[in-house]
């Protein structure tokens, strides 16, 4: 079998966890390259791994006519040309959410992928986590009948510095995108109208930057189900991250997970673990998950599973949050599309 | 120490629920009197309990000077009129919610109430349900600081009939009315302005009555909180009541309660039991507490736990709902003040 | 209907119980005598309960014709004699466990009640609990297949004073005698053989006063099934009263009630309710239950749920446990019958 | 930093488990040999793991000067002798569980190791689990004070052939000997003297063969802690694997792993998920620790973390527990050391 040939394109964070992810559990798929745009922010555990070449430019990985594959791992604003790069490079690209912050250039992006034939997959990893998967398994079998409400909880353990808030696109962008795709997974339908309530209780200076740092918001879907989810940049006791989905014949709820099962009773109490801290604890499977489907999606011409509709959708989304927010009404998905 | 004597005007379900309180838990009182319009309708049960004297006109309690105290159990409609009878009458008063669907007719009952200087107490029970008074007890003592997020899970077992929301003002004054209270009771706030996104997911039959059977209710509390309502007039697996404050410094969450503790593991599932399956299971004891707190209030001169003002509220709060929900837009309180 | 006219013989704690029980919540019976030898220990309770009639002796409850039955809830080294007294005089006799702490006691005991042919009910409350009882049903539901381990774990949230030990017959009789029950009603078969691993471990006046504090005990049941049941004087977090049943297709277990189903999650932990404190709380429904029946099986002559040789066989048992301990061998029921 | 070079002898089920976690979690270590006494028995993930060197000899890896540590995976009879072997090469190891079942040979075994001043290593993973570990750590932390009572839950899914059991040294030897180990890792004490009921109650087959499948196992540790252990080799529901540790100051209890936190709530039932299904899945990371701290013990000159004693003690224990279940008494550890 030929193994797959990957080029990984930003060295950050994410990048570093899906070159884990392809060396340890991929084994149909090889990295030959690591770029990043500052060369010298390539970590040591690049080499570690035994990923062969590294560039500061994109464009050598998607000129080596070996590459098979490219992960668009670098900064949001330079996902949607690198996937116009990529795709006219008739490369297959898992791309990081949020494909962009401007509509418009997203649609300008899919548009290439679609002209170039690649594959193309939205780093909306959750879809991959063993509690949400779970649910959308037994949604889909049938198991609580119609969705008629679906409730979402994602809560950060503290909050971004306000000055990442400026250049995030705010936190329908950064964090809530998540939410409304997971959304459009769990109801298996589109938004027609949202409402936001927002507010600024953590942290003064986020609203100073133009943003909020806790909301409740409302989604009608065109199913006629109806999806809350509530957000807040910092959940003192860790990252807090459930879904609910009742229908007419029941309800499916997941919890948080924990570092062990274990409690505790004493005189005083009885404790029990907290969740998980954050997302690289909490969702790690998942990034291993999507991973190996986005590999095995390339490597056996399969639909990936998670498409280009499915980076443009949660971004109107928040498009008619923000407007929402702004003009405090509900408001159309079609006012933004 | 002298007895409290009571009369009991409405000898329906929840007439007999009292009844039953003042009998086996509450020695500071005994039952003298119970109404109802229809004489026959009272059963058995009022002569088993040993309650003396029966009438088919609330004015023979009203005008019996050994009476202290009524407790006004009958339907909606008579419950401003007997509330400003009682008043008049100098009797102290427990009246069932909603006081009135009409807020004038609630604030006239009010009014008389003030004049004649008499204690009224409403009947919001789940205030002294176990689970929600645990959270308003941890709330005040500041275990989550300031509320941010308030989340309020209200669903019923099954369905009235279409016929019944004719007559009880529909799901906002029957059933929501409680989550309002809640809303006020757990943010320790008064709400600032309402949305609604309703739907009719249940039974048509219902929407082809004028009313809705599945929602989701946002409130913005005037200290800054959120609230968010969920209510579905059928959950397949039985009452649904639970709630939850996210705050600065953590969360409170509340489950049901269930008949036992037992879990079956088996190589089918581990199951465990269902919640209680409706009011009269799982709230039967805040019954009990809230009758033994309001003869606690009349015998000792205390203020009652729920006052007139606590009927008037939540009653402002349903108007502002149905408002937002036939407008689709966020309605303030003030519109309908 | 005639009411069933009972006396109660024993105005202590349990005394108390039993009266609550009967006023508040067995309409089927009336309490015409409460006696306690020390005339003066009888309560104000029982003026306000309504109860017409006191005595320091026994016998003038029992010399009552109007008397249907009683209630022995003295001290246990009376248990036997009053047995004995009642059953001469034809009443239906309620008696608090242990009958006695001596085997031929209670079999003379047993024997004046067959010959009498009055119905006779011991105070195992716990078989009447709703966790134990929803697991007894499930397994005769089948729900388990056939029971091959039985787990019961049973500690009390303080140690009595050693003095106590001296009279109490020790642990086996005064507190793990309930667990000895519960084996039984679990298992549905007799003991064969036990063994005892016991310790001081919690107050060492415990073992000055020749008895221990903590035991795991391991009983080979008639039906092949194997008991063990843990036990403690003290348990830092309150009383863990548990139970599990694991057999050839799954296992049930309960776990212990607690005053409300809230979950506070902070920055230090996640806490939940410690289990209610002691055996008022948590068995208080159990003790109305078993009333309710014993007064149904005489009204309606019905077998009492809880037998004459209910109450003779966990003697045995502890019999042998306190053989086994001494010998540190496994004790065959054989050896003590 | 030169890597570590390793050799497993053994291309079981086992020895590719610990291939996968060195070969993806442990970079300090490469694996140079792969041996099995029947070479086609090495399946083609050695190739796929880029293993370079396969035989049938395991004398092949002793005598390779570059191999600085072996892990020994082959079948249990083998194992004391490719102990004795490998300390005589002077190589490091890792010996799976149990060293042997004559408690002479792992004697000799160990003091062969002890010569040769090699590490040595034994695999009883679960002292790696996140559930157990954290519950040592608590008990180290002082924060339930001094343990009482140990109770370990260690059910199977499924019974294996009654031809194994006759070559596996019985359940005392394959089975429990992981809960003995665990006995003293939780207890921080050694045993004293153990008691067992055993039954056929699973597969007739198995006692034909002269083992039991279901044991109440009681142990005296020398610290005046007191243990029970109970096996079943048939759990309907799954791998049912639980600790308890009870003192003076609360308790600590471990629940299963799950493959989800999702909770299901129906009409019928509210269903959770079972227990993860056998040891691969519900271990498989404690596996993957158990080497990365072998692997960090060789390279950094550390003590191993389950040493040569921890593979001896246990192996009493189990002959302990044969002989009190064959002659039906309390067998002090003094009676078999």
């Amino acid at each position: 079998m030929k193994k797959l040939t990957v080029g990984i394109i930003g060295a950050g964070r994410i990048g570093k966890v899906h070159a884990i992810s392809i060396t340890n559990n991929v084994p149909e798929a090889t990295i030959k390259w690591i770029a990043d745009y500052k060369l010298e922010a390539i970590g040591s555990w690049a080499d570690e791994m035994g990923i062969p070449n590294k560039t500061d430019n994109h464009m050598d990985i998607l000129n080596d006519p070996e590459v098979d594959a490219v992960l668009i791992c670098s900064s949001t604003d330079t996902h949607s040309q690198f996937v116009i790069d990529a795709a006219r490079a008739g490369k297959h690209i898992f791309c990081e959410k949020p494909v962009d912050l401007s509509i418009d250039k997203i649609k300008a992006a899919l548009a290439e992928v679609e002209k170039a034939g690649v594959k193309l997959q939205i780093g909306f990893n959750r879809r991959f986590d063993h509690n949400f998967r779970t649910i959308k398994r037994m949604v889909l079998e049938g198991k609580i009948g119609d969705p008629h409400i679906i409730k979402i909880t994602s809560r950060d353990p503290a909050p971004p510095p306000a000055s990442y808030v400026k250049v995030s696109g705010g936190i329908f962008n950064d964090m809530t995108i998540h939410d409304f795709d997971m959304a459009r997974f769990l109801s298996g339908s589109e938004a027609d109208e949202v409402y936001v309530a927002g507010a600024v209780l953590v942290d003064p200076a986020i609203g100073e930057a133009g943003d909020i740092d806790t909301a409740l918001i409302t989604i009608k879907m065109k199913n006629g189900s109806i999806v809350n989810i509530d957000n807040s940049r910092k959940a003192a006791y860790g990252y807090d991250q459930r879904a609910e989905v009742f229908g007419s014949k029941g309800k499916l709820e997941s919890g948080n997970d924990t570092a062990s099962t274990v409690t505790l009773s004493t005189e005083e109490a009885v404790t029990s673990e907290k969740p998980l801290y954050f997302f690289l604890e909490r969702y790690m499977d998942s990034f291993r998950d999507e991973m190996k489907e986005f590999i095995d999606a390339v490597v056996n011409d399969k639909p990936t599973p998670v498409q280009g509709i499915d980076g443009l959708k949660p971004a109107l989304i928040a498009q008619a949050a923000l407007k929402s927010y702004k003009e405090n009404r509900p408001v159309k998905l079609s006012e933004v599309e």
